[in-house]
């Protein structure tokens, strides 16, 4: 029985290594090559971490950074979905469900549930815990973008407002990154011409309130 | 004020990237590759909330996945030593003292001032956290030194002795975790000679008790 249990565990644990190989649109910050799902994982958290003071809400620190490290398991069968691919996004609900079943469904029942239970509560983004975590899942692609020159936001060629809408509620995880992440890693690139400006308005130094829709 | 704390907790999380590019010895579980810091320290942080019911003694978990997501950003500046590459050793300390002063130093005093201290603790292993955190430091390239068919041992020649001198304290962190490990992990390796048995005794029946000298 407890034999049984810590098989099924260290199956969970083994299968999760696949994580690493998960590729991303991200490039790390010397632009060298693009990270995968598992460092951008650990980075995050770490980030939860240092900045949690900023979290527009109380939030538990443990299931905040649990949320994190597993947010990204699922694409081991689903594949990363790039933030701006409308095409992919059509079925990544269907593909990270099935994915959920099968990979939390190698763990003991009660630890599964609550995995996936966690991993919805991230998908969701209706929770303290939740908000945050997915503000942070758009505040660190965004420093690693602008550390690298805007390689990703130039190869994609991504307009403002794809960054926009991808950061409508950014905000509500914390307000404070999302100024800080506005002013030290998207207007500088707008400046740059990383990030291709289709705005009509006076951006960037109005226009962000768009955000808050 | 704030404006300058917040500068400061972005230049450590900046400059921590760097870690995705530290190599280790351990390849993934497919062998294609080794595995970087970074994916390391998420895999055992993973583990950690996976597994937290066979640590031996109670353990804070938060302060145990936050010292194991930090446990190797000093060799950012200071490099990964090999467990088994006695001459790197006798330089190791030094080296990682001068880069904790570096890197941590980026951040605000107090923040920087904790993750040294939970760093050292981690490097002590005096604390149930940190011995069960060490304890997974060992299993999990174990586990996926064993999933790659021993590629590394292997390459490196690594003889029994040696990993049951690394892990003389693993079952002070776990004793269910190490025992898994050592019928699931080393035992096959032995007899796919992929680990090196030096051992005069008859192991890998009972040897292992010299672990817990």
């Amino acid at each position: 029985m407890g034999e049984q249990r810590l098989k099924k565990q260290f199956a969970f644990v083994e299968e999760i290594d696949k994580e690493k190989k998960i590729g991303r649109q991200t490039y790390l910050s010397d632009g060298n090559r693009k990270e995968n799902d598992a460092e951008h994982a650990w980075h995050m958290a770490i980030m939860a971490y240092i900045l949690k003071e900023y979290a527009k809400e109380e939030i538990d620190m443990l299931k905040t950074i649990v949320m994190i490290l597993i947010h990204d398991i699922v694409e081991i069968d689903a594949g990363d979905t790039y933030a701006y691919d409308e095409e992919a996004k059509k079925t990544q609900n269907d593909r990270e469900q099935a994915a959920a079943k099968r990979l939390y469904g190698l763990l003991p029942e009660g630890q599964g549930k609550e995995l996936v239970k966690l991993w919805r509560e991230f998908d969701k983004g209706v929770t303290p815990e939740a908000r945050f975590a997915r503000a942070l899942d758009n505040i660190q692609p965004m420093m690693l973008n602008s550390l690298s020159g805007g390689k990703s936001w130039k190869e994609n060629s991504v307009a403002l407002s794809q960054i926009l809408k991808r950061n409508q509620n950014t905000s509500l995880g914390s307000q404070m990154l999302w100024e800080y992440a506005k002013e030290n890693y998207i207007k500088p690139n707008i400046k740059a011409k990383n990030i291709y400006d289709d705005s009509k308005s006076d951006l960037p130094s109005s226009g962000f309130t768009k955000t808050s829709d």
